[in-house]
């Protein structure tokens, strides 16, 4: 029997599922995987390390460890099928828009496409994280007109990405850097991204059809897009040669809002940007272009003054991305390519003890019952 | 600030959000669009009138009425990107993959790809509901080998697509057999489908995204898969010259699930399955196959007394959908071809009040913190 409680906007504060997946803290400032904090992650694991953790809830023994990269390393190819998806795709498309039709047709011609069951949706996982990666690096250099450039199964998951998406290995910083990255974006609870995911896998639906959810959610300026918006707007002020604290004063005094700030979860600092802002700040000065740091430090401190609001996870990955030489519409990819973690993750922990996802809408429209009223009388 | 609340499996019961769509009284088995029963609209309105009524809240006028067929008359045509996508995916694709990514990339197509405020959505709304169903025709036709049948634009949306699908135009009572079962099928406030829909758009995310992510949902043998896994039980019996009860009664004594019956929100029949049985009775006996409705019929009666279930929509529709001569793995495309009316009227309202949706998780996992152990301590 239903029992409906009063509607709350965006679902805030209510409880959808149970999940031994992400500890959040959104007081303390805390986020940990499998009950292990992320800056501890940050600093030790690896992205493959980390997925891991997120599918199998412990972290992998060096024999586990060596299985899953070989694993993810195996899966570095695409179907032919999926590089001329990839071709034929508009190259004024956004990059979004392609990987969430490639993931989509990805199934088509995944061996395991009729099978729902846990050992099918592990294989769908291990494909799905290590091939969205290359999609995104293969659309890159494609819409640019540049040679694909081939997989190398010896790398690490973000050196590969890296490889295929500029064409040679990066340096060791850059892939620690990007591999740090990897692990800050890679689960984050019941996000909307993932609650989109965990919804389409409770039909009974397949591994693909919530990954394809999941990346249309996480498309949104409310969601992942914002660190689109985020470089956009230090775009703006660089190229209006403006100050960044009047630039984001005016923008206050509009109403707009600022992108990279604020969280539904956390009321203090957003643990992933203190890592980010450190990444933002090394890999700006070390690569001789400090100015995105410093006009995002700027803005940090007086949106903090003037709204309270903190950065969130969004906010210093723009300007890191940047400074790794990554095009501004492939932030949100990016994040895909290391969220695809936490939604595969997500959506096997729902199978595992499934139900249903359904809740109710209260009735707002014209009072029941209205009548039909013939054509030729409505006016 | 968050409140948590006790866990709701499946957020059963629990309101997600206001609308004004669809109104439900699972226990008086109470279904209307916009105020006007489904009864009502069954009896004598069209799709192409309950599509207004959905996105617009109101019966249209004549002329509105003219407008709405013409502008989804205008729209059948398929960029050439997408027939080909359709030709290049494998012909033992299963026909919702394919449409998922064929939805997924008219996106890359659509004029307004980068516009996401109400009249450009309203603009995607005509053509995703105009193509969709195309898609499906289209795509069962070079499965088969078969020419692709020209669209005809002054027929009914229900018309044309039988005629894209079988090559020539539909009797008038295969047309308004096909007409009711879209009106019924159109929308059912906060499925599952229709929420992930809406999950997903209410990151600002756009409406071909929604749409992608309803019909991931929609796939799923718990929500509209089910009324495929309905024709393949009635033709289990058929080929086992088995007798219906009988075989269902071994199913229950396996503690198997009956697919097309239950439902989370009816604790009496569907309303729905009223007019579905009706068809699935009249067809049969018009069509020179009344066994799939005798075999439903007895079924029905037996699921009824023994487990207290009723038949859904999708138990009656499987029956209905087969002796109008429709392949048994398009049922749930002809679904979505229905349903792309609601999840549409969903994501306009969404967005004409939009707040992102990201519930909480409880988390069950290890207690936080649990420390990382290096690899060389782990066993």
């Amino acid at each position: 029997m239903s029992t409906v409680m009063p509607p709350t906007r965006g679902l805030e504060g209510v409880v959808a599922a149970n999940s031994g997946i992400c500890y959040i803290d959104g007081d303390k400032g805390v986020l940990a995987y499998r009950g292990i904090d992320i800056h501890e992650l940050a600093d030790n694991s690896t992205f493959e390390e980390t997925c891991y953790l997120l599918w199998f809830g412990k972290l992998p023994t060096r024999r586990e460890l060596g299985d899953t990269r070989e694993a993810l390393a195996r899966e570095r190819k695409l179907d032919p099928a999926i590089v001329n998806l990839l071709r034929q795709a508009p190259r004024k498309a956004l990059p979004m828009d392609v990987l969430r039709t490639a993931v989509s047709a990805l199934a088509l011609h995944d061996p395991d496409e009729k099978t729902n069951d846990r050992d099918a949706n592990v294989r769908k996982t291990l494909r799905l994280t290590s091939q969205m990666a290359m999609i995104v690096a293969c659309y890159d250099r494609i819409r640019k007109g540049k040679q694909l450039a081939e997989p190398d199964r010896s790398l690490s998951h973000a050196a590969n990405f890296l490889l295929m998406l500029n064409g040679e290995p990066p340096s060791k910083t850059a892939e620690r850097a990007f591999d740090i990255a990897l692990i800050l974006h890679a689960d984050h609870e019941l996000n909307a991204s993932t609650f989109a995911a965990r919804v389409t896998a409770a039909t009974e639906s397949d591994m693909h059809s919530a990954i394809t959810s999941g990346i249309g959610a996480l498309k949104g300026p409310l969601h992942g897009g914002a660190n689109e918006a985020v470089f956009k707007l230090l775009e703006s002020i660089d190229q209006a040669g403006a100050d960044p604290v009047e630039y984001v004063r005016g923008m206050l005094a509009q109403k707009k809002k600022v992108p990279g700030f604020g969280h539904r979860v956390y009321h203090t600092e957003d643990p992933r940007a203190t890592h980010l802002r450190q990444m933002s700040e090394d890999l700006g000065r070390s690569s001789g272009q400090p100015k995105w740091f410093e006009y995002s430090r700027q803005i940090e401190e007086f949106v903090k003054k003037e709204k309270k609001l903190n950065a969130n996870v969004d906010f210093y990955s723009a300007s890191t991305y940047h400074v790794l030489g990554i095009d501004t519409d492939l932030f949100t990819p990016i994040f895909a390519v290391s969220r695809v973690s936490g939604w595969t993750a997500h959506v096997l922990e729902q199978l595992a003890d499934n139900r249903l996802i359904r809740p109710r809408a209260e009735y707002i429209g014209p009072p029941y019952p209205v009548h039909y009223t013939p054509l030729e009388r409505r006016s």
